[in-house]
């Protein structure tokens, strides 16, 4: 990737929030950092980026993204290696995803040069935010709303990208047990669930409470024709394993294709393990279940990495997943994690250096 | 309905945009009065509505209504009539479904004492901006956006609702011809589609526009799973007369339960028009129109009550409805508006007057 220079305005911030942050002991994207980058399409164009100090925005209260929800964002991360070198993972995959979801959404397409030198400006800008140490790790969220006021259901002229981003850890802790959906469901055939829009997480809110009210912490989303075939988890793809096999599903328009996942299969096949990218039905899971040939399941995201899977309950009944030591989910998290910090050879081409 | 008495905090605008609104040339949802209605959530409860100044509002950029599409809306209008008395028309089930509409985003539900104390002293304050005339109202737009600061997504713990009110005069115009969608679709069974949810809306923008550029002005909406079964037109409802008799979809957790879908249902038993509610098969619909049995094609919403449509494509084929003078689409239009401007007796009971 080569990206044309491009004139960003900058305005830094007079104090910085660093010192009042616990950095052992944050919760997941609640702590953002001193800068933001904002972006304003209007007249038929994106107007110079801004990098400025974080803080609230003004809208209009007919914006469309407050009635229309036409809004889609991205999740990536930055990371420091033990030489102070900060680098990102894949991020032109995030850039190509955000103006996919964005066309879904019929929002303007964000230029190359603007995302990737605003992105780098801004984490140069807020470098001491990104910590040193395997599991650290600063959140990038990249978003668009569409910001034009006016309650008519049409799509907007007017436009805001920004790009927030927040220290983190880890997403999820403790042992996740999931709900196999029999009734809700994500996304529909020719709906928005390949995009990540807005829409589609609010969505997904109620049956998860009701997930956790029956004693789980997230739920497998089924495909909502059937509730057949096993589509992803929570926020994240799926992964089965079954005996040595993994299994997921292709990603089509109403699963997100995850970067994560993309990259686990990169690595099952770099590494002779068996990976079958076929529909993956409740039955057969259910079936392996119950004769001991399922191994593991584990959800796959940028937030998490991977998160693996206890156990899952389907029509009232409960599974549990084996206890095992030489596990994909580690093996994935720890090959994926050594080519983010930098540990590792990066066979396929992954890191992007931010370079001073 | 009876409505306990509230404390509302009122701050009036010291100036009117009044006398610089051109009322005969209104852009729908384009300009608003010159208050609104803000009532915040926080630690667990609804605070004292305000009714003040329309202005725009102040947002964290991680407020969970940009990144989570956390939110909902409703659609509704006053009306003067020539006495110069203000009407609502069905605000209970507006305010039934804002609500019903909220549980599903998992957002806190709102008080129906302060939902209608709210809007009616927003009415009174802005009263100057129904204007007399078969026609013309005021477009009102109660919704709810998640406010809580954070991206992870979960719902979040504080929420803004608001009413903000915009005066009109219709919402569609010109000849409509919709295309019936082969590919895209509306929302999924066991998804979010019966709730006012803005994520719905956005969604819906590109492939409306692929339409447009088809030469369409809107969508039919087919069922998700098999696209064989129409079941919304735009963001409306939708009526089909074969012969005389008047054909619509059931509700379900896919179709919005419209409130002019409601009431044409009742006005056509009490005038003894056949009505059947069952699910409408592209194909018998495409078979009347090719055997001349197809009367019309009408959206039941409250911003157009009625939109009659003329033709509609279909794999490439073109179907154009026969002219018709004595149209079922006039006849619950004018029933519909008659009763709405207190020109015809209520046998229903829907109007509900804003006293002074
Ligand atoms: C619905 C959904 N599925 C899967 C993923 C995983 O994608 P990625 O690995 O690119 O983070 C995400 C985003 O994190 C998501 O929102
Ligand atoms: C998707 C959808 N269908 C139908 C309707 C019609 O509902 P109502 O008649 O209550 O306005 C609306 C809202 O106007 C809608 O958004």
């Amino acid at each position: 990737m080569k990206h044309a220079s491009t004139d960003i305005d900058i305005v830094k911030s007079t104090t910085s929030k660093l010192d009042s942050v616990d950095f052992e002991n944050l919760k997941f994207g609640h702590v953002f950092t001193d800068h933001m980058m904002e972006c304003d399409y209007e007249d038929g164009a994106w107007k110079t980026p801004v990098i400025k100090p974080y803080g609230k925005i003004e809208l209009e209260p007919s914006a469309k993204v407050f009635h229309y929800g036409q809004a889609v964002f991205e999740g990536m991360k930055a990371f420091r290696d033990d030489n102070d070198k900060i680098w990102l993972f894949r991020p032109d995959e995030n850039f190509k995803r955000i103006n996919l979801s964005s066309k879904r959404l019929a929002i303007p397409e964000f230029p190359e040069e603007y995302f990737f030198q605003g992105l780098e400006e801004l984490l140069k800008i807020d470098k001491e935010w990104i910590k040193k140490g395997f599991g650290n790790s600063l959140y990038i969220r990249p978003f668009v709303i569409a910001t034009e006021p006016g309650v008519l259901a049409s799509p907007g002229a007017s436009y805001k990208f920004m790009i927030i981003c927040s220290p983190a850890k880890s997403y999820y802790t403790g042992e996740v047990r999931v709900q196999i959906s029999e009734k809700y469901s994500r996304a529909a055939d020719g709906g928005v669930g390949a995009a990540k829009a807005a829409g589609n997480y609010g969505a997904q809110f109620y049956p998860t409470n009701l997930a956790k009210e029956a004693g789980f912490q997230q739920i497998i989303w089924t495909d909502a024709n059937s509730h057949e075939f096993l589509e992803e988890a929570g926020t994240m793809n799926v992964f089965f394993r079954v005996n040595d096999t993994l299994l997921t599903a292709p990603v089509n328009d109403r699963i997100l294709d995850g970067v994560t996942r993309k990259s686990i299969l990169s690595l099952a096949e770099a590494n002779s393990i068996k990976a079958e990218v076929r529909r993956v039905s409740v039955k057969e899971i259910i079936e392996a279940a119950k004769n001991g040939s399922l191994k593991e399941i584990f959800g796959a995201g940028t937030a998490a990495v991977i998160n693996p899977i206890q156990g899952f309950g389907y029509k009232g009944e409960r599974y549990e997943l084996p206890k095992i030591t030489d596990s994909y989910a580690s093996f994935f998290k720890d090959k994926l994690m050594k080519i983010q910090y930098n540990l590792a050879e990066d066979e396929f081409g992954w890191r992007y250096e931010v370079k001073e």
